[in-house]
């Protein structure tokens, strides 16, 4: 099974900072291993995406690059395949069995923009692929994305070295759980 | 079959601008019917909402409550049934059936909080719903609630009174087709 980058694009450390943080924790969250963000540097934004994987388990990676087109050049030439996730691509719902392909035989970089994403972005992509094309959200694209290629799989997740965890409730509230491990590190 | 109003709360005129708006054209976009904000009142934000529907077509309605309790009473009344989205919830997972009986004979209100959700929101709630317990991003939680609701169908949604519509391309990107009407109005 190969692994799934989601490469966001275009960050803007003023603008874009809850966006990309969402983003970040929907790619963690629903089964991507890891997010790279490229734009402005933002150390702030690395370190609260970090701080979650520290507290809630896993081994989601964090990381930026100064150069996406050299970020894409080489995964391209590891073999993973580039997916864009934009509005002119073609609907997810034509491509999914392909793209869970490319996923278990290639490994996959989801590529999700800002307002703006250069033309050589959908040029460079194996695939351009649409959640609706309507305008929305780059979050909502790439959590359907995420839920379609792992099959709905992701939603069952755990996490045995998160040191906070939820005691789900249909009614009400509970509190969250940390363990003793939160104290002692 | 019931509708789907997604209400949004503890909207703040300066911090969630892009946020709430992502949420709202997110609801449009994956088949709601209506978006309700609450929280501060932001007529910009009302506007460029109803600006996306006006030009991409489709019925959705844009609306703003002072007091979220009155509305949640209101729909209660109606008899529709009132979804909590939370990490703190049920695995949405383990209710997709239940909810899709709701929606077909009661309707939905789909809430999604803001950072610090009032505990009455939980208690409110006929029930409390999870996109993983794991934290992410509202909009992500509405947009995998939303497709499993509508089990994909929402994706093949058309606008026939579109002013503009997408051209999708796999490859490259093509222009977006902006019809005569555009030019009229």
């Amino acid at each position: 099974m190969g692994k799934i980058a989601v490469l966001r694009l275009g960050h803007r450390v003023k603008r874009d900072q809850r966006v990309s943080s969402h983003v970040a924790l929907t790619a963690r969250a629903l089964g991507a291993d890891e997010v790279v963000f490229s734009g402005e540097y933002d150390p702030g934004l690395l370190e609260s995406v970090s701080k979650v994987v520290e507290r809630w388990g896993g081994n989601f990676k964090v990381s930026y690059t100064p150069s996406w087109r050299t970020f894409i050049a080489e995964r391209k030439t590891r073999g993973e395949y580039i997916v864009h996730l934009t509005m002119y691509g073609i609907g997810i719902q034509e491509v999914e069995e392909e793209l869970r392909r490319a996923h278990e035989e290639r490994g996959l970089v989801l590529i999700v923009g800002s307002s703006k994403v250069p033309i050589e972005v959908y040029e460079e992509a194996d695939i351009n692929v649409a959640v609706t094309h309507q305008p929305h959200s780059e979050i909502a694209a790439l959590a359907i994305a995420l839920d379609r290629i792992h099959q709905g799989k992701e939603l069952n997740i755990n996490y045995p070295d998160a040191k906070i965890t939820i005691k789900p409730s249909r009614l009400g509230k509970l509190r969250k759980k940390e363990s003793p491990r939160e104290e002692i590190n």
